[in-house]
């Protein structure tokens, strides 16, 4: 048994969440049972759709219960094991939650999956080499599938997702466009993530306008777009969007916290025969070994070099949660735990 | 040569159309060149498009040129031909325009088709086995792609695309719900189409008093929905729509004539992991005669016995069109020219 720090939903968000929806409790992990290991967690990750599991109305996934641990992906390694596919020392990646222990039953498909930091350092498999990458990928290539020369935009550009996005959509060709906010974000994404262009929303203050923006960086208009965001950054891409445009739907992050945020113009559907299409990346285990594989390689070679934004140790967590809803992370929110 | 009545687009409607953006005119057909045929008009066809042909504004189409013949699709008669593959007494479908008589060249392909009235009637071949049957078809079976036992619904169930979808998703083992404004229009949908339900938007003073409504008549949800209209229709089958449902965009009729109408909640597109695809059937000609092949079976066999609404005479065609703009008309909206 060992003593763990854990963090608790305490009670669900009235409008915007705040630090006091969560609580910090200490307990002692459990007993390992046969099958089952001990991790150490080195990194949590910090995502926007924690936000979506934090309401108890209808989302696309359970409800976080009350009381119990945060849901969240983690990185660490194996401290204790009843389980011969696994040693101690063995690097992994889970969904451990926002705890620094977590007690795994290891025969469960897909619990935990051992990784290799030879060229890809442990924290990437949280991002670019985990579930955001793969979320950037699946979105390019499955829903938006451009052809070389098409331009390709994406929000949140300077995001765990968005620099993936970057990365992939530059190797197939495409011209790729980053909406972020500010100016420093915009020039990591242009300067260090090799975007041909990246518009900063936060210098406009309505959707004509920032179409305007977009229309000089996209001057051939914008073939498929990567929505992390919604709201304003839709309508305006919507005003830019050529026939037969394709919108992957990965994020509504602006309309988390209040009423909803509406689409301004649907009828853009039809007069350029676009598709838009929601998807969550855990639907579609099927394409995560290739996807990780070109992500890896990635890594690896130095064409993809995500920037993270790491909190210190457990408690420091809620507070960078709500600072990455608000766009104050630059690059993938983590939580340093050792 | 032979006097011609013909309907100009006179000019351009300020917010919502009215008949004086139109003006009939009289003149001569010009004399038949070699591979020309004259074509003596027996039915328009109106359909919503052709509103948003008269705006200058940006379309998925070309606008209607001021002083030129409106637009529109035929069926009549070769009363005259120089052209080897037409003979007189041929019966023909076509886009003729809003006119008694048209001169063609019939060597251009596509712009004369030649049709059979042993089993299915003249008028058909602009509905239920012309574009609004295969527009139907189109979005039914290659954006919604409907399993059989799947919900799928329709907006403006009683018009002529309306009534070829129930059709062809109940051959498809579908429970098929119609939505349309009235209760006579309801009754017809249900009692003469076969749908196994209709809902009257009329009842409704909002979207989510709707959408009680179709959750009755679709106690499983809708995993498919096929859009004539857009904004509190579409909303409301939205919060109705299932994880992975697929919604066909074809029409946007209520937000021609004023202000766009926005879409309330595209966070379900994200929620429900639905995908939302416009078209225009103009552009899939591949599936034309696949698509008029069963169509034609369904209208010889009895299983399609589609209504028209019939004005009398070229001069009642605005009227006739700006009603169809309000739902006035029950079924296909034709105008009789002989």
């Amino acid at each position: 048994m060992t003593s763990n720090h854990i963090i608790v939903l305490d009670n669900r968000p009235q409008g915007e969440a705040t630090t006091s929806n969560f609580k910090l409790i200490t307990a002692e992990t459990p007993e390992l049972q046969d099958g089952q290991v001990l991790v150490r967690h080195h990194f949590l990750s910090l995502d926007p759709y924690m936000r979506g599991r934090m309401n108890e109305s209808k989302s696309y996934a359970v409800p976080q219960p009350l009381g119990q641990v945060m849901i969240g992906g983690t990185v660490g390694e194996i401290v204790q094991s009843l389980n011969p596919k696994f040693k101690v020392g063995d690097q992994v990646v889970g969904m451990g939650g926002w705890q620094n222990y977590s007690v795994v039953d290891a025969n469960i498909v897909g619990a935990l999956r051992k990784v290799d930091t030879t060229n890809v350092p442990l924290s990437h498999y949280l991002g670019a080499v985990g579930m955001p990458g793969v979320t950037a990928w699946y979105g390019l290539v499955k829903i938006i599938a451009p052809k070389a020369g098409e331009t390709v935009t994406v929000s949140a550009a300077s995001g765990a997702v968005g620099s993936a996005y970057g990365a992939l959509a530059k190797a197939r060709g495409c011209r790729v466009v980053g909406i972020a906010g500010g100016k420093d974000k915009c020039d990591y994404v242009v300067n260090e993530l090799g975007f041909d262009a990246c518009v900063d929303y936060k210098e406009h203050q309505d959707a004509a306008s920032l179409s305007k923006a977009l229309k000089q960086a996209c001057p051939n208009g914008i073939d498929g777009h990567f929505e992390n965001v919604g709201g304003m950054v839709l309508d305006a891409v919507m005003l830019r969007a050529n026939a037969f445009s394709r919108i992957a739907v990965c994020g509504m992050i602006a309309g988390y916290n209040g009423a909803p945020l509406p689409m301004s113009n649907p009828a853009f559907i039809l007069m350029n025969r676009m598709k838009i299409e929601g998807f969550i990346v855990s639907e579609h285990m099927e394409v995560w070994p290739e996807a990780l594989h070109e992500l890896a390689e990635m890594i690896a070679s130095g064409k993809l070099r995500p920037r993270e934004s790491v909190a210190q140790g457990l408690a420091a967590a809620p507070e960078a949660f709500l600072g990455l809803l608000k766009g104050k992370n630059f690059g993938k929110q983590l939580v340093k735990l050792v």
